[in-house]
């Protein structure tokens, strides 16, 4: 049996047993989704980009970076008419839509709001007839001093996405 | 901004934002128990080692390797009385005493049963008297398939220690 080995190699996808990818919402906000924005060349072990209205949910998981039940991915927004304010959470074979308010996220350190995160179930269909499905992901964006310093009218608006199909969420973490 | 560095580097401390050790009950048996009863100067990035006997609960941060509030250990058992099978685990200040039905733990790939988890609570003084405290561990120890085929008579006998403070570990897992 071989005992000792390199931990960490350079392979997107290998990591010792046992290490995951388990961020805290402020870790995505002030670290990942922060850096993405002043940067959109910016790209990590974790997160992969996509575009969220061309995938289905059920595509997602082949194209994350890592991930056995749940997935990260930066995406950039996409304004549902080219001169309002709503986002078009539509793909071919349904919708997002919000549940829920959306949660303050706020710095450890400062105590200052850094973003919001808002939590979305995957209906199949048309609105309002779509079908409920066990697929839902929370939205992380910039807000208060990180958006009011960071994200101008003209800036390219990345979101990160958490997905996770709900009946898998509640085995893994159950667990614990 | 610095976009680009080395996700992995080979320091002990350094771990790239969001990755943390959050091993499966299984991955511990299967991979870091096994390792360390086949070779007991097996040593990794997550798991420190310890005497368990000689450490009070609030020392143990202090010797981990990671972990911010649950912290992995491997401690050799300590036979109460040297010809018997209980184990010893009284420490200075307080004892651990189990709580709750052991765990059976089995392979995913298999289905055989690969090792035992069982839950204890730190209590501060002497059995019966002692007060309970808001420590909690989780003690793995290989057992069926794995404990007949590795572990022999002679054999130094490792466990594996998931410790946290209750309070600590209801806030952490509550955030996902």
């Amino acid at each position: 049996m071989e005992i000792t080995y390199n931990y960490f190699d350079n392979s997107d996808a290998h990591l010792p047993p046992g290490f995951r990818f388990h961020p805290t919402d402020e870790e995505l906000i002030t670290y990942y989704l922060l850096k993405k924005v002043l940067d959109c060349n910016f790209t990590g072990r974790a997160i992969a980009e996509v575009d969220l209205n061309k995938c289905e949910p059920w595509e997602l998981p082949a194209k994350a970076k890592m991930g056995e039940k749940e997935w990260y991915f930066f995406s950039l927004r996409d304004r549902k008419y080219p001169t309002g304010l709503r986002t078009n959470r539509a793909t071919e074979a349904g919708y997002w839509k919000a549940t829920g308010k959306d949660r303050e996220i706020y710095s450890s350190k400062t105590c200052a709001l850094v973003g919001m995160k808002k939590t979305l179930v995957f209906y199949r269909g048309r609105a309002p007839k779509g079908e409920k499905s066990n697929w839902v992901m929370h939205e992380y964006r910039l807000e208060g001093k990180f958006a009011y310093q960071y994200l101008s009218r003209s800036s390219k608006v990345f979101y990160i996405y958490h997905i996770h199909a709900h009946s898998y969420f509640i085995r893994h973490f159950s667990s614990v």
